[in-house]
């Protein structure tokens, strides 16, 4: 079964396919890429399990297909990675009206849209996200970019792809871990835009755990959906688009002291909204026994709910060179009631009670804040 | 005296001032750069002459400023140049409110525009071009970007400037082989759209070439009118904004051909349009007398009239590797008559006899094709 939704986004509108079964069969994609020069672009371990069956779909119709196959990881998000993706191109004499398909999670979404972004001041893409994080996150908004060696993420571009397909059947392949920190984006979708969503999270969490497609399909859907929402009202990110980052704040600078991919972003944003909810209920008046509903739902999704124990001047370090900051003085997401949330900067002495009640996971042998990867309850040792 | 020009680009749109004395003192400079991080981008020729008093005006109302002073020459047009600004912008912990100001000629502006069009997905930027053909060409449209060791311009964005100043006093200081280059691009202008434009260069042409800074001032206003007509009606190049590469598919064959940067892009396509007069002359009927006016014209600028007498091979491998051409195929901009133009695919007869009859310049002792810099007549030994 195939949901379709439709990102409004006027002239740059696109549709989300949401089903199973995509990658052999799609006409959302055929359509798309029927006559063209077409590169996929995907990683190292997606592309041994899915870019076979994309390639016969593509071959099918398109009048030349290359396929650009990148190193896996975050550590891939370079200009010197990127660049092989350029010299394909040239090297193929891909012209303007090429078009790439990004077939992996965030990383290869992000470069193959930078990549489409850039070449020859812009040709178009189509985004088939294979994870469940890229599925409810990435896929909507346009974001793009690479990272620089002095941060991450700092060089992109805002470009909308042609259109997305989000095919179920690759989340058999997804590690439990992976899963957990897709959920992650999925419940911050509840809890800063649809408290009645938050409740079936609530309910289907078993079966979102446990393989159940159905279940899955009207999670990426309803996410894609809030998400689409949000971005449409805000394309670039001007005001109410920042009301995405509920828990990103705290988040990066969980990442980014700990060292980027240490921590999944997932699992840093799990812990990231226990302390927003903290903080909401200090400043916003969130009802205590909802932000501890919020703190269950987040642990019952394998994912931390305790920040690693820094000292406040870390946090204050981390969170005021985090880019959505203006010049050093960080504003966080807040949520006065489940399914709502307001953006804006808090009293300094709530943001440290907040720290002070929230950070508090000591390294096990014991010492300055937990500094390894965060044990996920499915491959946890007994 | 300054004249004020409204590029309509809908909320994109940006005002274009032009006059003497800007660099020291401008309105509308001091309104967008007040209280905010501001990043000046030169290079050292430029900067060494222009960028202290552009300092002294910005450092008067700025919040900070920092001024990047990129390597001279088209060879800087490189991905690793351009990371300095990046690092530069990232130390100085510049956020998404900063702005840069492009302080330079064509090169300076592509890059400068294009760190700000990727930087945090996209920052503010203000053109000031220090080059007539940066005034009446690149300083119009948005077009960014860098070249790839595969080939030039390949990598950009369309990223819209906050507003372009043209001060017509940098150009005391500018080459003549340079002044030169920039007239190909306004008579260029003429020929396309404004037979009494062309009119009034021919008339005021011994002005412009001797320094007249009012007759200079008209040229540099109606030609960014012209190239701001075309790019308002086709922001993206989609289709009327071709009409803007008239004597361009010739040109950057020759310029690819003999090597970027042996002959300046202006004097390439000073040959380049009269070759595409006289296909305009075999494929529309322009009149013959009217493509030698041209020629004189382009002759009296100081440019070149014969493009490099290579075999027909040469000129069809090197306009289909052109980025502008679909798939090997090119198009070629013609001139039914001055004041117009039209775009396609012509006979290839007709594009044969083109270079048979253009292509005349031989190697000074004798040979295969002239192989130097163009001879100025300004400077040319006498």
């Amino acid at each position: 079964m195939t949901t379709t939704l439709n990102l409004d986004l006027g002239e740059r509108s696109y549709p989300i396919e949401v089903g199973t079964g995509l990658l052999g069969q799609s006409e959302t994609l055929l359509h798309r890429v029927a006559g063209r020069q077409v590169a996929i672009v995907t990683n190292s371990v997606v592309g041994s399990h899915y870019a076979a069956a994309l390639e016969r779909q593509i071959d099918a119709v398109a009048a030349q297909r290359i396929t650009v196959v990148l190193p896996d990881g975050e550590a891939a998000k370079s200009w010197e990675t990127l660049d092989r993706v350029f010299t394909a191109l040239l090297e193929a004499r891909f012209d303007r009206s090429a078009l790439i398909v990004a077939l992996g999670g965030g990383v290869v979404g992000d470069m193959a849209g930078f990549a489409a972004a850039i070449y020859q001041r812009g040709i178009e893409w189509f985004q088939i996200p294979t994870t469940l994080l890229a599925m409810v996150d990435s896929s909507v908004g346009g974001k793009t970019g690479i990272n620089h060696p002095a941060g991450k993420n700092m060089l992109g571009a805002f470009h909308q792809p042609l259109g997305v397909l989000a095919d179920l059947d690759v989340l058999a392949t997804l590690p439990a871990r992976e899963l957990s920190a897709g959920l992650a984006e999925v419940i911050k979708h509840g809890a800063i835009a649809d408290a009645q969503y938050l409740d079936a999270i609530e309910r289907d969490l078993p079966k979102l755990l446990g393989g159940d497609w159905s279940a899955m399909g009207a999670v990426v859907s309803r996410s894609c959906e809030i998400k689409a929402a949000v971005v449409a009202a805000d394309e670039r990110e001007g005001g109410l688009r920042a009301i995405l980052n509920f828990g990103h704040t705290f988040g990066h600078a969980i990442e980014a002291e700990l060292g980027y991919g240490v921590w999944l972003h997932g699992e840093a944003v799990g812990a990231g909204m226990v302390m927003a909810a903290e903080l909401s209920c200090r400043v916003d008046g969130l009802d205590r026994a909802h932000a501890q509903r919020l703190r269950a739902l987040i642990a019952a999704a394998g994912l931390p709910v305790e920040a690693p124990a820094w000292p406040l001047e870390t946090w204050l370090r981390r969170m005021s060179s985090d880019k959505k900051a203006q010049a050093g003085n960080p504003k966080f997401v807040r949520i006065p009631r489940l399914g709502e949330a307001v953006v804006g900067r808090v009293p300094s002495d709530d943001l440290a009670a907040t720290v002070a009640a929230t950070a508090t996971l000591l390294q096990l042998p014991g010492g300055l804040g937990y500094i390894g990867p965060f044990p996920h309850p499915q491959t946890r040792p007994q």
